[in-house]
């Protein structure tokens, strides 16, 4: 085992972080720092103090932050702004969670003087990736334990035995076969992974959902609601101004309440195998609907291109765990500066399931009524010019046409 | 005016190409020849064939062609093996059936010896473009005369005028103002553009809609549909091979039932302006979303990113009017490399508006469930791995930390 | 004929600029400003304010720059800092100048009350585009007068003519033929195009070379110098400070002297067509080599791989004449970020026409000896993370492999 | 140790691999087959064979195959029709080799029923994954020993011990302290690492150079050559039909002698960490100047252009040892059909280390004098067509300058 002074674990109050904790003092017999972190999981967070003072941790090492506005004005929004998609569907709600974690675990282990972090996700999915190369971008001299790599608890059975033994207390649910799937959640999203989802042709139940209403539950009748943007951020709904975190609660509750935001999928993980996973994202799924309908009416057609040519590459950063790299930085950069002017409202509609625009306005709109007009313009636009612009388009084609022909 | 011999008009049988049909034979005192296609716009071909009669057009210079097989098959099937998608919303509709009406004219063209070829789009839309980037393309040397740019018909009181003093027989409705809207019809989509939509805040009225009833409307039990397909294209829909028109038709039933497919968006043109349209398009979101689906258990990772990234790209060039362009078929020659094995059957449910995928499944699967299971894999894939593979992709960030702390 | 009330001329003092100077007041009736820039082309522009004195300019209408610094300050190094290359080859020499003249061009307009702007380029090359493009993106309602497209002195002969019968004075090489090629010279290059070298397959002649030696003729022992970068600008040869455009011209000098920098072309237009040009970029060749050479040691790899996939475009947006585009902005944004920590010194070595990286240097170097050296590194890098990082790369790889051998 | 059957070793006849042979027989106590390759590098096969059977390998588990040509026809060229570079400048001759390497020696271990793979590059360089990525896509199951990630010999000393101790003949120079650099050949080129190098900002002793002469001392006399493609490959040299093999083998000739394709770089491994190479390609850098001139009048612009934005990701796939990946082949596809018409000459002016396209034709040039020249066209393109062209690409810039200063 490496030398190891003190680690700061990623620790959430549950089981399997609380067996960490105890595997990490067993194992390399150092000081643990537990970090709790409010990411708008919807949990409390008091049980995950608790648990760690009866684990043993000292009062002073116990961290627990409410990172919710951060977690959405730093990270969410941000992402937002660049319509990320990963693989046409997922909207990253997992992904975009672990570089704050990651970040506020550095934090808290430069402040205590701690030369190792942990965290409790398996040897086979995204997140290590995403904690640990976040670790390693903020400070590149930490050292890393990845328990779930290095342990031999790989079943239930022996997580449980290892518990009791270990005197943590274990609820009845995990002694009945624990949760039917792998969850995360935070203020995006909420996943489900594992179980029969592991078969792709195995329907998900509805019981599965948490966030959501099905559809067929959902109001009878579609609400409308405006949304306003300012630099490509939302800022309110229906005229009322709403800090980042408390907009994305508002939007779960709406997109909730109508059922939108389900999603069932096949993904690409970046450790190289497909896995299927189940996500509610109800205000993400409207924020997006919403972000490109004020874009669709203040950005230039040509940066929006750009902008969508750059999305997946984007994306796939930010799902493959690259949100400190100075690639995605870079190309932030790029995107932030296309939302200066990307101010307006966006009207839309909920129901039952399903999102859709149906109004928009700006005063920075390039939607040039005089113009886009089908009745006679007054000159704004000559329809003449058409014709050279067609004739010169197609000029390289017809040189290479009349060429086969001979 | 140019001197022209025979002119070949893409003809609907309506008011504006019947007054455009009498324009070329007035002003070019050239034989017209008219072309009319069914590419499944909904409407009966006799009447264009009856009133072309009228108009005097020679019984043998009358083409009248089904053309909707060819239509899905050669031209949307191919866009959907893309995942097609212009301006994250748009499916493509009016697009894709240009080039196809563009190459038959010119067969057309070549084949009763015209040197010319007309068309009714205007000046300030997309059409035009894509009608005669196709010409060209197909016809380096032929004629192009496209009536909305070079006469002075340009408001609808001259142009009713104009077909009053032709003798053309003018419907009702088109004296009481004509159709509300502007619209475009085939077998992929109908559009709406114009009128109380050239304003991006106004709503548009339900009654617009005229291939799909509203979610609100539409049954209260969702459907569940089984689509199937091979080599990237659907074959069957619950086990009922169905011809690619016949796909579509389907489709778009079942997406026409269940409220599916609207669209309200501003988009940006080619010629340079933003433009609000209104897309019906029931069975292209459907058969959108089932081909993500297929793809997301056949593709390998990197060829689904790859075939992303081009997306947007692939997209511009059909909007733009470029199917005819070596570079779109350099792009689809790709494309369609990567659909060899894309076969298997996707599980939707079509609800209210939304079409969701719940199960699918494949001979050609690429997910490997011994390996993304959560349970021990018997040493299929080894978690140690994971190690090395962060570790490496880490360490350029490392080496870049490192740096600037000095 | 529009109604003008003033126009600016972008006027060289030569023959062809004159006659448009002339024919605008004839043909428009309106009053003439004259523009002269200094860029570096190589002219004294004294001769400039007495010709356009003598026919008839007013004093306080009579504009010339110098525009050196400024040109290679915010136009030439920002463009290098993206490594821009159009085609593989050509290194935007004269399409990096038109921004600027338009630019100002737009200025001096704004400063008289001058309605109309005018050029002396042609109807079927890329400059046309160029100042265009700038004149609507700075001044959206600006009237542009083009006179190679309106006029009908599209033959030599005719030119000469109009010239004798206004008065404009013909110098004697005009009569014998002109030029032997249509050139045009900036700071960064100079270009020719035209006459025989219309044959792509007919050998340039030695004799049309203006700025280089033939490598045949360059000093037979090589030179070395050392280029110091700061923030991905060049500031210093051989340790002397250089203003932006000293640098460039000291570049110029040597690799003038060496033979450096001359290509030969057939390029795509953005009007359609192919042409084909030969160039001079003596000091522009030197500086690509140097900013890769110093980017390879102090840019993130993903950072230099993103601004490699990204350069085709940025150099077709800039050859194309999109500099003030708000898409080009936003790329250089992007572009302008990633080049904060690109300092440290290139030693290049020059001889007989070629320029290679020989040395460089950083105190922001990325270059990592203790992990690159080949020999034991005492644990900065543990190869046996390959294996894992090889493992999962490969991991998608197999299982496609085993499917396909089912 | 993993239990292992039979191995197939990639053998070069060397020291470090002979050490390899033996310790692989010492440690897996396992069937050692050997395979050595003429690629071009250069080296005499037989005494490979010789060692072998002094080492113990039976005859019948001796490969040694001549695949030049299949390495230039099937490897080489492909990617030169890419005109594939890596980072601005490398032509990515060892990275192309290690595909073909890895195919051959999992066909061999297939024919003997061998289950695993082993090679000699070492933990820290691109070399291991480019090979281990080829076995795994070929034979997904198959088992890979990479010795230097494994034993303990990591310093030279350590290595000649175990020789000694082993029987292995070793040269005076290995004793006298090795090549003094790391170096690796084929018959696309030749690379230098290691040693002194490993500054990047110590200057290459000239005396490492080994397949150019130094520019000082090549001819004083330049030399025209004549380069004949057929679908983007080159097929003669002034006339002469040449294998592939042989045809890069003349280049090499042709460029060593003058001096062309020496690189001194710093470069991004693929494995994270920067390095210092030096590479002499003679051939390669003659052929990518030939096959983009030749595509420069045979190949549309905007396919030319789409080539130009895929390419460095084919480079870098290439780079990183992702040849057998369906991400390499689908670009391939495109690629591959973008050269149908890819035919025509060349000529080219060898000179003291530079190589300039000087003219080039082709009976598919798509470069068409009558539109091009700068004489009057007769009618071919009409220049009044431009000022459509630019007015409408420029109205999106125009709306968005006019609201700006609103």
């Amino acid at each position: 085992m490496s030398n190891v002074n003190k680690v700061v674990l990623a620790y959430s109050g549950g089981l399997d972080t609380s067996v960490i904790l105890k595997w990490l003092q067993d194992t390399y017999d150092s000081e643990v720092v537990t970090f709790t972190a409010d990411i708008g999981q919807g949990e409390e967070l008091d049980p995950a103090r608790t648990k760690a003072l009866q684990l043993g941790i000292k009062p002073e090492n116990i961290f627990i932050d409410d990172l919710r506005e951060e977690f959405v004005r730093d990270f969410v929004f941000p992402m937002f702004r660049c319509n990320a998609v990963y693989e046409g569907e997922y909207l990253l709600g997992t992904s975009i969670a672990r570089p704050l974690i990651a970040k506020r675990q550095i934090e808290i282990a430069q402040q205590v003087g701690a030369d190792t972090v942990s965290h409790g996700a398996t040897g086979k999915g995204n997140d290590q990736v995403r904690f640990e190369l976040g670790y390693y971008a903020l400070e590149p001299g930490i050292k890393v334990i990845a328990p779930w790599r290095e342990w031999d608890l790989l079943s239930r059975q022996k997580l449980l035995d290892y518990a009791e033994a270990a005197g943590i207390p274990v609820e009845m649910k995990h002694k009945q076969g624990g949760a039917p799937y792998s969850m995360d959640a935070n203020l995006l999203h909420i996943s489900y992974e594992g179980r029969h989802l592991e078969d792709p042709k195995a329907m998900a139940e509805e019981s599965m959902w948490r966030w959501t209403v099905s559809p067929e539950e959902a109001p009878d009748a579609p609400e409308l609601i405006d949304i306003e943007f300012r630099k490509g951020d939302p800022i309110s709904i229906n005229g009322e101004q709403l800090s980042p975190a408390s907009m994305l609660e508002r939007l779960n509750q709406l997109g909730g309440k109508h059922g939108i935001g389900r999603l069932d999928l096949v993904e690409n993980r970046y450790v190289g195998m497909k896995s299927r996973g189940c996500y509610e994202t109800p205000g993400g799924t409207i924020l997006l609907k919403a972000h490109r309908g004020i874009e669709s009416i203040t950005l230039d057609r040509e940066v929006a291109h750009l902008k969508d040519d750059l999305m997946p590459r984007y994306a796939a950063l930010v799902y493959n765990g690259y949100w400190w790299s100075p690639e995605r930085k870079a190309l932030q950069v790029l995107i932030d500066h296309t939302q200066q002017h990307v101010n307006g409202w966006v009207r839309l509609k909920l129901y039952k399931g399903s999102v859709t625009t149906v109004a928009r306005d700006s005063d920075n709109s390039l939607f040039d009524q005089e113009i886009a007009t089908f009745d006679d313009d007054g000159g704004a636009y000559n329809q003449a010019d058409a014709a050279g612009f067609i004739k010169l388009n197609a000029l390289r084609m017809r040189i290479e046409g009349k060429l086969q022909r001979g």
